[in-house]
């Protein structure tokens, strides 16, 4: 198994199993806030949901009221799809290892904005291809840097995060929206735009989809930051032809998704508002977001620099003098805060200065103690 | 995508697709009874599970508790094993992709049993890998066939299913497993054990696992027969290297199998007996399984030979007289009665004169109804 032996398990994985003592501040995971799960609304909708017919075996493309419910949203938020564009996966991941699964040949190349999701690194290692990375600022991926990378190493797919990207936070302008969307018809690129986060905007305005200015991007999207990701509910939008080949796919690697989460999920969205619910979230959220940015300036050295993001979970910090925050890291568990150093998330050459921050999980209170224990462990 | 454009999509799925029409009798699906889930059981137990924990990321490995539970409910039934040798996956289907993605690079032989589970050929089939068949008879695989297309071959992996097999309701004696076994540890061979069925013994007795016997077998169980499909739920048993490698594939899959569905089913197995379901589950299915044999020589040619099955969901049968039993299909459509043509199932050179007919699905009465179908079909 000369492939699987070159790939380690997600050291974010490993880091949050060390992190798990309940004295730690962690601002390492990427985790929604449980007290903020809409927990009496889902434990009603299972109720509704549970029948004999979503115990039984169901559909690959996924439960016809879910996709329908889906695909009004994403038309509602300016992307239009029908339900029969859509195919439910086992959570986002799924959909993205499906994608790798069809496309790719092992020693195909997949160009990547750089830094980027490292659990879709290690897909991409997994099925064997090459990775190359593309260079991103703060306003998201460069265009001229995606052009010469098409031209020089022909990819076979591009996959980024443009809205509040994960580790930076950054979104992708409109302008370079566009220049993505038609370089990618231009070369014939297929496209992968993971968008987990977009709903939880703290500021700003919504900014077009991707997959609404091109067909040769694939969306996913996920119910794991709105709704709850215990379910693993994500969703797949494509163009009609691959989406055939991706359900062949689905149907090798789990038959399909649980019947039982589809039906509460479509329950859910028929007799409550999500969109109220992700209202509330984004107002804890962006409460938290305050504080951690607030927070920062007294936190880390002169020099250092972060990102504003607009939405999402996370702030990434480059600090100054040559660190490396994985020297940092036990340091900081030593005083029961923990962050994410960068380097994982960096395809190739990595910046060690790099760390990742997630202001999500904890209250406005424990993100003011735990900056302040990490000005602690920085000072010490 | 060279591999992927040569896979079709299951032909049973896409059968059962056009008999789903309410006044077609199918015994085409392998699907469990839906009157016989335990609703109510399983609506306490959901309700029970839901929790702002189970509603969160989980670790990749499973939920704890029901390692437990699964790992001593295969430890009283004979193989020994701790909730540490455990993987938790999204149904059984899936265990068999990880194996296969973690042990198999393209062009590399498998073995199967044939006929054999044919979503099993699929996924082989998606991995860019070669199928040998290895023949079987009424006792199951046959061991000096096996030992032959070892040595000739050179195989990574042997597939199969070594009681109650879908589809052809076969089980491997003991001296058989022995002999399997011996020849996996001399040639140092993996063998995929896949048991979803066993549970469901109607008479005779218990066979020990082929995973007791070697440890180069994997063993692969589920949820779905015993307890409910819907909520895609299988293990994989593995040795520990192997299974380190296992979870970093399933990590790249979907993070982790639904925690909602995996802590319902282990609230379940904390407050009911599952046994006790699986004994009710036994005694229902082995009047069916005992109505439709007893339909079968009146509803048959002459010269028809089918399988006697101790157990499982299936009947497997072989016409006289060179019939095309996909042939035989539209006329028993037209009846409104189905069943499942055997050649999907095989590797190679297809026997076409056979089918496989489930007992499972359909009450005494629909089977001896659809039996008087079949037969009418068969004649006209």
């Amino acid at each position: 198994m000369p492939r699987i032996t070159t790939v380690s398990s997600s050291p974010v994985r490993d880091l949050l199993a060390l992190t798990a003592r309940p004295e730690v501040i962690s601002f390492a995971g990427g985790l929604p806030a449980p007290e903020l799960f809409d927990l009496d609304g889902l434990r009603a909708a299972f109720d509704r949901a549970l029948s004999r017919r979503s115990l039984q075996y169901a559909p690959t493309e996924g439960d016809a009221d879910l996709r329908a419910h889906v695909a009004a949203r994403m038309t509602a938020r300016g992307l239009p799809t029908g339900a029969g564009d859509l195919l439910v996966t086992t959570g986002s991941q799924q959909a993205l290892t499906l994608v790798v699964t069809a496309l790719l040949e092992p020693g195909a190349v997949v160009a990547v904005e750089e830094p980027t999701y490292l659990a879709a690194l290690q897909a991409f290692q997994l099925a064997g291809a090459r990775v190359v990375p593309v260079a991103s600022d703060e306003h998201g991926l460069v265009p001229a840097a995606l052009a010469e990378v098409v031209e020089r190493e022909r990819p076979e797919l591009l996959y980024l995060v443009p809205t509040f990207a994960n580790p930076t936070g950054r979104t992708l302008t409109a302008a370079r929206r566009a220049e993505v969307a038609a370089l990618a018809e231009r070369h014939d690129l297929w496209v992968v735009e993971d968008d987990p986060y977009s709903e939880l905007r703290y500021r700003g305005e919504e900014l077009p989809a991707l997959a609404s200015l091109s067909p040769k991007v694939l969306h996913l999207g996920s119910f794991s930051k709105i709704g709850a990701p215990g379910l693993r509910l994500g969703w797949l939008r494509a163009p009609a032809e691959l989406l055939r080949t991706l359900v062949i796919v689905k149907q090798a690697a789990d038959l399909h998704t649980s019947t039982v989460d589809q039906a509460a999920a479509a329950a859910y969205l028929d007799s409550h508002d999500l969109s109220a619910h992700v209202r509330a979230l984004c107002a804890a959220y962006r409460e938290r977001r305050d504080a951690m940015v607030a927070a920062l300036p007294s936190t880390f050295p002169e020099g250092s620099r972060w990102s504003d993001p607009d939405g999402g979970m996370f702030v990434w910090l480059t600090l100054p003098g040559g660190v490396d925050t994985a020297e940092l890291l036990p340091k900081a568990l030593a005083r029961d805060v923990a962050f994410v150093p960068g380097a994982p998330f960096f395809a190739t050459a990595p910046d060690r200065a790099t760390l990742r921050l997630s202001f999500t999980t904890n209250s406005v209170a424990e993100i003011g103690e735990g900056m302040g224990r990490l000005a602690a462990a920085l000072r010490g």
